[in-house]
């Protein structure tokens, strides 16, 4: 959705595997991508396991574009992983889209990463010197070669090695023709979990895939654990233990669907949380609390009810504006926002409005929203957000875009709040953030907020941009 | 979307009109379909008048699907009037897509209706003796018909009298190459209103659509209205006059978008005084107020904040279901409803639960999100419904779906409570419902909670399946 | 494909129906309509009854691609009739697309046709006085209309009326609920066929399409045959006889298949002696004669037997340019042609090369082709042409393209030569085509060749444009 | 086409190349491999270099549908490269669809393939056990990974390396970001040619795709030859000389297209000498001689001509049964040809027809063929084959189907006879087809006919299956 892109940052990617031998595991793959969907919308693949030989599909588009029928049906055994990838612009060829399917001295692996790598240039330069081969920008080439020149070693073994060599935040799901495999970086910092369905097995980023499915939760895979499922069942390793914890406290603001659990949290109990924790801090007397919608949902109730002014609705989503939908042309610029967002002017007209966003990236959609509310005759508008300000770049795969257009890297909170044209404008504290969020402040990544970077970040140049350079997209 | 019929009444269409010397009209209808689209998504059309010949582009899908950049470039002139018509199992075929044009006495028409006519049956079979030719089930043909009979009369005079001759619900927006025209049944059962763009005129079935597209609401067509807009600005004309207005009261329960303006009411502001109302007739001391989203989210804030009682979202909608999506098979039908819908357990988990809904029809979605709450471990649940219970058709447009699928035809509420499976279940009263819309409770049909039809029922067998008999779908 | 018109008049359409209760009627006429795509290749219609109702499905684009196995298998019955569209520049709209399916007083029709009225324009002005409706540009409406003025008589009778008041070409195919009708008009002017597929009965425009579905010819409709099939068998009427026929020689010069058998021509049989009786009008010494692919392939070959000249491919053609290939820039305009149709250097250098083509209409592309061919080294360059000059427009359903296209209209035969920059250029007598059709030059229309129009031509301005001003396409 | 699988052996690949800092290089490409698509149907992919870095877009899909006009806007450059690949049953994933496109120590390269190699499992075990990685069953792989490893030497340094490792038949097509090069195999398998446009340079699989975009023919890429374009125009390496050439003589018998010319060999030529031959072999005094459309055209001709029996088309064959055509049903099975290649009556009945076709692999559509030609009435079948039988697999990139399926491996001359149903059936001979080629037999590899493989076979159980197990398709 170019068109209106959500001033968000977005996660990269879904990953979803499943072992089961009485299972239509291509078509389970395929609910359970669509449970995962919001996680990325650019491309979706699913790759299947017979036993004897992997046959894999993947293509640009929605999970309901990608497979018709037809190919679901081509997709027959009884392993399965999938994945789902987030949309950029201008990148629109297949090339980068997973599983990534690969045959090495062992035989085939099919491969499926949520995630950044951050000595992924070093590592690729090294592995380049010595003749490997990149076939795409995505860092998951980096674990296939690494795999292949372990490939005397057993995969499992090999895997081990890997995660000594590669810093940065993954959360992988592999299949090789007879077992199912789910590692999770030493920090933990993307999620992964892992379900039963029947006397079958379920892997998936998100625990709302699971409930999608009919399969049941069992845990959470460990950071650093790497869990390999056959046909004795699950058995975990632990070969690398880190001393802390770092889940990507984003997953929690934004990122994660509400019905999710991750590690113990409930995305939508801590997205209230923070709503409550920001009335606290910032306590404003409105006539009534007003989120953005879908982001602000759940912190705008919260925010309502610690301070008791009536949650109303006061924007209006239109859910058929979509991605093949036709621009405004520049003279009907406003067109755009109005059509996907409407406000309704009833809950609005001479109202003190508390808005309610959980982040603020650059700032634009904010501001057309707005400009829209002062339209529908409110009379103050007061911008709370329940996270704090973006100052840092993410390097563990969340694109919280350049870090130029982050707008709090180039203004304070009085220009932010001017820029975007409110009565004033608030910001949940660090603390308050992850007091929200749980017990153990420490042990989550808040890099983007803080600079407090959990994981060794080696590349020099460390971008997107720089690893895309003259590779394929 | 056979796959998840929602279980609501559904409108049959929206209507669109613009003319303007100097807008890109085409794009402006296109804008203002996709703000009606949640009016109708089974086909989408537009007919644009340069002044000297018309030219129509229509076929099956979204607005967004239908019309790609080429095709409306194609689209030139100053008037132009759009349609989108709602999806019905089965109707496969281009041939009921709306507007429709035709060529008669007078030159060339196109025209786009919302409604149903209660007399049909009969002028079909009149104009048939007389050698009349009808291409579709629509009731639309009538119109043309009847007017191609008056041909011999000025467009206006021909109009009056098809007001006379026709009963029915209509809100019709016509073109002739030089001029538009809105017209709207005696009663005013289906909306119609008018805005401004600059110097141009918009009609459009709802509000929502103006604002969309940066236009200034001026006022509604009123009932038994003929709005004329040529160079000269608008006429209005008013043959008709019934002594009452009867606007669909289930346009305000469901049907219209939240930010629209019908009649002077808030649809918005009215569903939540539905929901505060319904505390009032039944109090309930809950754990807290679930909405079924998208359906009840207005109702059940009227009815946390009448009650006090925590407002929480404890159903998380899936956005990426849609109409391409493979159908799950018949062992896995329960994965249909989660994939959709899924309990956000930490919300649910022990709680006495207040669910809301806006209206129950058969009752099948009703029961199986009811079961999906039991699943997340609720500890009762109390069904309260903002609008009675549904016991007749209806006639004047929408599809309440075969008069024997009405559940409330085949059991009291003790059995449809039964049925669906919840404690207790609760609906708001017919007269509740009025005083929450308003001032002037005379003013509304309320024939499919009541029997009281305000618009003749000519046909005998008037339902839809009479008139489709035999006809081209 | 408006890359690359084909320099050839058009038909209109081919029809086809199909009668029989242990048959798949809908796929049959699948197959027969594919085995017609030759006649139309702008829409494609397939109308279904069950002996209790119609069922329609029509669309734009080819026959395989407007069908989907899905949508065949929702067409369930043991009577259809299908039909195929020709395409013009522009005409992006369903609304032409036929079958037209209607009701009036009797019930339901669909109806397929193939030709074109002389005295639509009076006819449709009579009707529209006495209020009749046309929904689209198409002639068929005027059928439509007449049976259904004529709606108190049975069915048969309503025809042998239309047959009186309508003056043009026409070959239709009707179905009513329980029947399936075959009209032809009272000339012959189009073709149309009977065959049996086993006990059941089929009607088609041209006799391949019976080959095609593994049906056997039976004869052909007589000129003002009206042939009624229902559970008695097939019965005859013939309401008109105008004591002479008159079917279109172009059928058997350019428009049906080489394989088809037209009122006892072959069609390849009759191209071949059309090169026969060219080369002995006008006898060249070459060294090869080379046919335009495809359209002088069979003339070429009778050329070549007729003279002993040697025959030889020397262009080839490219299968893969289709309608949907992006068009060449101004600048890369050349390639357009040599994309299409490539020169083969070896058969053509140095060479005296009788070139072979069946008609030529503008010239334009007969140029390009010669522009190539030297090009290519050829010495020198004859082109025969296997049928007389295009003088005259067709009123019966041809599209010659407008008059003032047409080459021989604005130069002579040396004027044509210069323009298309051939050596000599030779077209067949008239007299010479007939006498190569066969024994009675008198049983066919000739009329673009000759303006000796069989059918009366009422219509002051009959022009096509002049039918689709003001109305839908 | 997995319909009618034509019962040809089919090449599996078309390349293209393209230099020039004035040229709509991608533009040109897509057109190139219009030019060439008759090489490849299964998928198209074009790569573009600006000089600073590399674009590439590629799918499954003719190249019409592959590229639309944004996404050939969106390549933009001076170099370009081109694919076509031929289509696979079941193969439906784009992860073998070419150019390649890859990263390697140097920098980044886009390379196509026509042709297979002989030692590709050797090189890839021996790669595998170093830690290479192979992402498809594609023997490209094996050039990417061999690149890769000498990729401390400058590119060409590095192509000649692999020449000396790799056996089979490649003509590759390379760009790097500020050349474009082309290699041809020492034996020169596979045809290469160069063309000049302007002062731009193009590199094509057969000269037709020269002729086809306006360049002009400048000579092959010899047998063993690298020839670099660059902004100092083109240099020419020739590192390898084996001492013998072998052109595949089937590029001339049934692959390439007639208006190519191939080493300096016209393929519409040699065809027409092979039917000449055929006639001085098998001379049968038949009345007519019927080519099978369209691979026999040329053939039949020659045999004509050399007998002096006339020429006559008995096969109409129909363009509109494509792709995406409805399969017949079990029952329907025979409608299959008959809708594909129809007789026409008038030319076959009553008649001793000599059937003329380029090669005989399965049998299967010859015997269907035959099987209608019988329903049309001809007296006697003599069936000529301008090619010996088939007894070899290819190893050097053509598809001849499974050994099994060769049917003269099953039946000698006279059991095929008998299958395919013909009243004589005659091969032409090796040393006929070779003489008729032209004057260097030796220069030929006709190991399918006669086993004499002039590329050494390394792989022990080289087969397209073998390779493929376990890899991505």
């Amino acid at each position: 959705m170019t068109l209106f892109p959500e001033d968000k940052p977005r996660d990269e990617c879904g990953v979803f595997g499943i072992y089961g031998h009485d299972l239509d595991v291509s078509r389970y793959t395929y609910y359970g991508l669509i449970g995962l969907q919001h996680r990325g919308q650019e491309s979706a693949g699913i790759a299947v396991s017979d036993g004897e030989s992997i046959e894999l599909y993947k293509n640009l588009g929605l999970v309901s574009e990608v497979f018709q029928k037809g190919i679901l049906k081509g997709l027959k055994g009884h392993i399965a992983v999938g994945h789902v990838r987030y949309s950029t612009t201008g990148s629109n060829s297949v090339v980068n889209a997973q599983p990534l399917m690969f045959n090495y001295l062992k035989g085939t692996l099919a491969i499926a990463h949520n995630g950044n790598l951050t000595n992924a240039e070093r590592l690729r330069n090294l592995l380049s010197l010595n003749g490997s081969v990149f076939q795409s920008s995505s860092d998951t080439e980096i674990f296939v070669n690494l795999i292949a020149r372990y490939g005397q070693d057993e995969l499992e073994d090999a895997l081990k090695k890997c995660m000594i060599d590669i810093k940065g935040a993954y959360s992988l799901v592999i299949m090789a023709k007879d077992k199912l495999i789910g590692v999770r970086d030493p920090f933990g910092v993307r999620p992964l979990c892992i379900g039963r369905l029947g006397d079958g097995w379920v892997l998936s980023s998100e625990s709302c895939a699971l409930d999608n499915i009919g399969a049941t939760f069992l845990r959470d895979v460990e950071p650093g654990e790497i869990v390999i499922i056959d046909e004795n069942g699950l058995t975990s390793h632990r070969p690398m233990n880190v001393g802390r914890r770092a889940l990507c406290i984003f997953e929690l603001v934004y990122l994660a669907r509400p019905d999710s659990v991750i590690d113990g949290y409930s995305v939508n109990k801590t997205r209230r949380e923070m709503g409550k924790q920001l009335f606290r801090e910032h306590p404003i007397d409105g006539d009534c609390v007003i989120p953005v919608p879908d982001s602000g949902l759940a912190a705008a109730l919260g925010y309502a009810q610690e301070s008791g002014i009536p949650y109303k609705f006061g924007l209006m989503k239109n859910r058929y504006v979509n991605r093949t939908f036709i621009q405004p042309t520049q003279e009907m610029r406003d067109i755009a926002v109005s059509l996907k967002i409407n406000p309704i002017r009833e809950v609005l007209e001479g109202k003190k409005v508390i808005l309610v966003d959980d982040s603020i990236v650059r700032g634009t959609t904010s501001r057309k929203i707005v400009k829209m509310l002062r339209k529908s005759g409110v009379r103050e508008i007061h911008l709370v957000v329940s996270s704090p300000e973006i100052h840092f770049p993410c390097y563990y795969g969340i694109d919280t875009s350049n870090q130029e257009e982050l707008i709090a890297r180039r203004m304070d909170v009085d220009g932010i709040r001017e820029h975007i044209g409110v009565d004033s404008l608030h910001f949940l504290s660090l603390e308050g953030m992850l007091a929200a969020a749980g017990q153990e402040p420490e042990n989550f990544c808040n890099a983007c907020f803080s600079g407090d970077y959990p994981v060794e970040v080696t590349d020099q140049n460390l971008s997107k941009g720089i690893l895309e350079k003259g590779v394929s997209r």
